[in-house]
């Protein structure tokens, strides 16, 4: 047995998490009904999460289960914009330091709502700078502690939590949820959470990372040259050994979404929810509405993010 | 005493209320954090309603209550688009025939969200004919009961199921209700629901017909010449004798909001909240925002509706 494996993340894990922040008094978001081709399925609003995402979850649970020693030397994190808003959430509230390594051409609203949550950001030029050797380096130079996006025990698990909470608020078991997923952090906890629920991860087209490595039965990697995508909140380059682990054999298969159905989506979100999703946050919506997922009365539609900027929230409106 | 006066609306109304909603399963709309110069308070979101606002509640609590021989000669209501949806709602949910007159200048979103909900539609020219003479043509015609948008002691109380519904999900009474105001039928039953809470109508300025009527004592109508605003939903004339009855010596002063200060509301409430508010709905914002009433951590700031049409939001986003 390795022992520096990372241990692996637990049903019970994901309902302590849900315990946890519970605890502090973060109310359940909303399970909202939404009709889709004549059937009435259930849209989980985490971009009504005081972070405007569903990642203050796994930002939380981590945070909360560091060491006396670790909290004193602090956190670092490597995130486009909701993960980063979420561990800086969690560091502020728990009085940790925390340094978030953020692409230079993240979404101005990402970037401004981190310093506003005081966090220290660290800037790393997107195709130009290895995201990950940025974050090494003021891991070791503060002595830190990384917290991952998606490729940590705590993080899936403090994801997981809204599992419990969907179908506590549907009153059983979800059929099936379906997932934006980027590298596989939520997805994973879901489908820890939810053991009887099918999970359907919904990916960018060209960034369905997580569906072509659970084909594969081993990590994918993104190519060399991928598309462009508007769901900046899903593109990791290839998920984590840890996140496979967990939904490989449990996932069905990947769905991939186009730009055009991730605007179709927004666009359905405000107008039929009142609900602003960002790009990344309405990919498992979009994947609802084109048909590519089937639905039924239990399923539950993660509507996992609203952080994006007037201007190009706009643009998506004025389309047709 | 006036045999014919109608009844007056009570606080137990507004309970049984509550529990009508509750009994056919509607769901709380959610009570949001929001900070706003500092001091965070709490944002009642009923533009998440299935209909888009909170006039589901009152519409239900009206029909519910007709005896079998009005449901079965149905109902006529008159609105530009929230009540119009509310009743058009709760007569299919009920069986009941409804026929709505609204005005031909409506927005599209609400004139087509009605129809889609199955009721008939009676078009009128807003400055041209006198909608209420239309809808009482209607109801001679019929048979059918008026549903009047908020002059209705039914209409009133399934509004005021809000207020203990905010009560409950914050744990004690709020401190202040602040409500976006029309005719003063929301306003009038949070008065009931919550009789410890100071109650602040805020309406679109030279529209502010009831702060108006509560400081003369007696009801004031709108000029020959009234200003535009961009609340179509907060348009009425005046307000009736049942709604200043209940708000006299009950409402604190009416505060008035502009069109610039509600565009600023909708946006704050996009970029904080990620929810959309039609301009009506963010009136009790747009007042918080623009510091024109009391604010404390047991403030209860009313969004009522999220029924905007793409194009207009659009603009609206792209102001600064």
């Amino acid at each position: 047995m390795n022992e520096n494996a990372p241990r692996m993340p637990t049903c019970e894990g994901t309902q302590a998490a849900l315990a946890s922040l519970q605890q502090i008094g973060l109310p359940p978001t909303p399970l909202l009904p939404v009709e889709i081709g004549g059937v009435r399925a259930w849209a989980k609003a985490e971009c009504l999460q005081p972070i405007g995402a569903f990642k203050i979850r796994g930002a939380w649970w981590r945070l909360v289960n560091l060491t006396p020693e670790e909290r004193a030397r602090g956190v670092v994190a490597v995130s486009s914009g909701n993960h980063a808003q979420g561990v800086a959430w969690a560091a502020r509230r728990l009085d940790i330091p925390a340094a978030i390594v953020m692409p230079r051409n993240a979404p101005a609203v990402k970037l401004e709502a981190t310093r506003a949550l005081g966090a220290e950001i660290v800037l790393y030029d997107r195709p130009g700078e290895d995201r990950d050797e940025v974050a090494a380096r003021e891991v070791e130079r503060r002595g830190a502690v990384l917290v991952h996006a998606f490729a940590d025990p705590w993080v899936i698990e403090g994801q997981g939590s809204a599992g419990h909470e969907a179908a506590a608020q549907l009153g059983r078991t979800p059929s099936r949820l379906i997932v934006c997923c980027g590298g596989g952090g939520l997805a994973a906890g879901l489908s820890l959470a939810c053991p009887d629920s099918a999970i359907h991860v919904v990916e960018p087209a060209g960034w369905d990372m997580v569906g072509q490595s659970l084909a594969a039965g081993e990590i994918v990697r993104v190519g060399a040259n991928p598309p462009a995508t508007i769901c900046d909140a899903l593109q990791p380059d290839a998920t984590k050994p840890i996140n496979l682990e967990v939904l490989n054999g449990r996932a069905e298969p990947g769905v991939a979404v186009t730009d055009d159905e991730v605007r179709a989506a927004q666009r359905f979100a405000f107008a039929r929810l009142k609900l602003v999703l960002e790009p990344g946050g309405a990919a498992a919506l979009a994947a609802a509405l084109a048909g590519k997922v089937p639905l039924d009365e239990d399923t539950v539609i993660m509507l996992t993010g609203g952080n994006t900027d007037a201007a190009s929230f706009a643009r998506t409106l004025a389309e047709v």
